[in-house]
């Protein structure tokens, strides 16, 4: 496939949450550039956040959320970089593109910088693969294909909702890994993308992410975390486990492997253990929970199957621990605010109009 | 890891089909010479078959079939490298690596010789990870572990079953996609292993395969292909669907990836157009079938299993055409002969002693 990145350059917004200057946008300038830059601003709003110049972007900080949103602007996080869904909501494009300010242009074991954006960008305009699983990873690459005993039935595939990139040096570990690995860096470099097979849960992380906002932004809500809740770390998983039962039930596709990003500088494992601990915990309970959730039928939008999910989470989870009863309700707050904000997309309809 | 090869060199036995010399051995001396081979030995048993000097064998051809398992040897294949489930049969090692006699070692991308018997073996030796996906691949490889959100209960692992290994130069694809891509080659060495999620099927080839026979042996049967039937070049796909419904039921671990060997001739693709087109339409109601079917909580061995499944197989693939009938009795066959020769195995427990 030829570079198709010039393609969506009106089509896809980079969404950046930050409580700091963007300087690291210096090293991603010749890729990330030509786009429109949504920067979410966490912590103090008095504060100025400074943005390399010749970037096109708008920049939201609390203040903005609070004054745009009103009593709903609750089901966005403070001091946690779950507040980047906001960015996801405001944008009117058909595709995001978010990363974290700590991550860097990543090589290729050749030495070439590695354009995170233009692979995210094949990834979403490629199909997934779903329902049985293909040896040689992405058939739609160049140089794979489906291999002898792959049923032909299937080899259109489906379309692609997400696209979640990797990270090479400091991986992605919950606190007690990084406690006990401190000096652990990923150094290999897997040249795949695959598609996580319909009915098997997968650690989502919001570092280096894509998606396709027509098909999967409502339901991409990263959750209540950090300021006044019990709980941080858990945004970008809350998010994946919504979002990959919603594509099941809806017959999309979320795919994983590259793109690489350089992961520079890891966090602080003692402040992570704090915000994590609870987190630990009850997700021995969430992921049960969302592997045997069930949607029904009738739910044909993103929006209907997460409102019936935020209906299961409080029914369900609310007896793990009253979080769950405020996160379900900020589930439907999101959904009503994303409504009030995108009028047109309440009412968005798959690409073949029902569900699977 | 450290290598581990040398530690299972008295409970491993490389099976390989062959109808021609094995001068292919010669390139595989300094990883293969320690173990000890079982040679089938397909088509005409009046040929003799060299073996490069040094290497420790025993040979069976198509007289030995007969004789050992008299009117049984009807559920051995003739004239299809199917006939290689044999070997797995007159084993008695704990472990089995098959390879195809025109697979060659591969090269990683800094050019070193790949010991894929090796590598097999750390696949088996390192527990699988099927209920939940790790996005950094397998965790148990040096430099990778658990992401931050896999569940810690989950992280103790399943034993593994299989390990699946993969193909540089010549992909494995079928006759369509061969003659659509005459010039195709594999050239993507993804430095990966991964675990094929629970609930998942996968297309196993038989080319590059290792497995553990006390855990799932009995279950490794490659159907009835090539002489006198109305199909080939499905041998290894019917033993993947089967052995990975079993997996899944009795809580073991399939995984693929790592380590590649070189695939030197694509087999001719009209000669693989007849011995498939059958199965290219039976694949569409073969996989939906082998998707739903559940075993009984009571199919604590993998004998249960499998006579269980060729139940169902008669059951519901038999309307498909009549020869699924002749298979399913010959995988009660399979079963019979499997048990005759290996009588302790015929009692052989779970890790756990139960199914999942």
């Amino acid at each position: 496939m030829a570079t198709p990145t010039h393609l969506l350059k009106d089509e896809l917004d980079i969404v950046i949450p930050t409580i700091r200057n963007l300087d690291f946008l210096e090293m991603w300038r010749p890729f990330l550039q030509p786009y429109h830059l949504i920067i979410v601003q966490d912590g103090d709003p008095t504060k100025t956040i400074k943005v390399p110049e010749g970037f096109d972007y708008e920049l939201y900080n609390r203040n903005d959320i609070n004054r745009m949103l009103g009593p709903r602007s609750n089901c966005i996080s403070f001091k946690d970089s779950a507040c980047r869904c906001f960015g996801y909501m405001v944008s009117k494009k058909k595709y995001i593109f978010t990363i974290d300010d700590d991550c860097f242009v990543a090589q290729d074991p050749s030495g070439k910088l590695v354009n995170a954006l233009e692979q995210h960008i094949k990834n979403l305009l490629c199909p997934s693969t779903p329902f049985f699983f293909n040896t040689l990873y992405d058939p739609f690459r160049d140089g794979a294909d489906f291999v002898r005993g792959y049923p032909f039935s299937l080899r259109e595939g489906v379309p692609t909702a997400v696209s979640h990139g990797l990270w090479l040096n400091i991986p992605d570990y919950d606190a007690p890994t990084q406690l006990v690995k401190p000096l652990e860096r990923n150094t290999r470099y897997v040249d795949a993308v695959l598609t996580i097979p319909k009915g098997t849960l997968f650690p989502m992380c919001g570092m280096n992410l894509a998606f396709d906002r027509d098909l999967i932004g409502p339901a991409m809500y990263f959750g209540l975390m950090g300021d006044g809740q019990p709980i941080g770390r858990y945004d970008d998983m809350w998010a994946g486990w919504c979002i990959k039962v919603i594509c099941d039930h809806l017959g999309l596709g979320v795919k994983t492997g590259l793109p690489y990003i350089y992961h520079s500088k890891a966090s602080n494992p003692f402040v992570n253990l704090r915000k994590e601990y609870k987190g630990i915990f009850w997700q021995e309970e969430i992921i049960p929970f969302f592997q045997a959730a069930v949607l029904p039928k009738d739910c044909t939008t993103v929006q209907a199957c997460y409102i019936e999910l935020s209906k299961q989470v409080k029914d369900k989870l609310g007896k793990v621990d009253p979080y769950f009863d405020k996160l379900a309700d900020a589930m439907v707050t999101w959904i009503e605010a994303w409504d009030e904000l995108n009028p047109a997309g309440a009412a968005a309809k798959l690409p073949n109009g029902k569900a699977k």
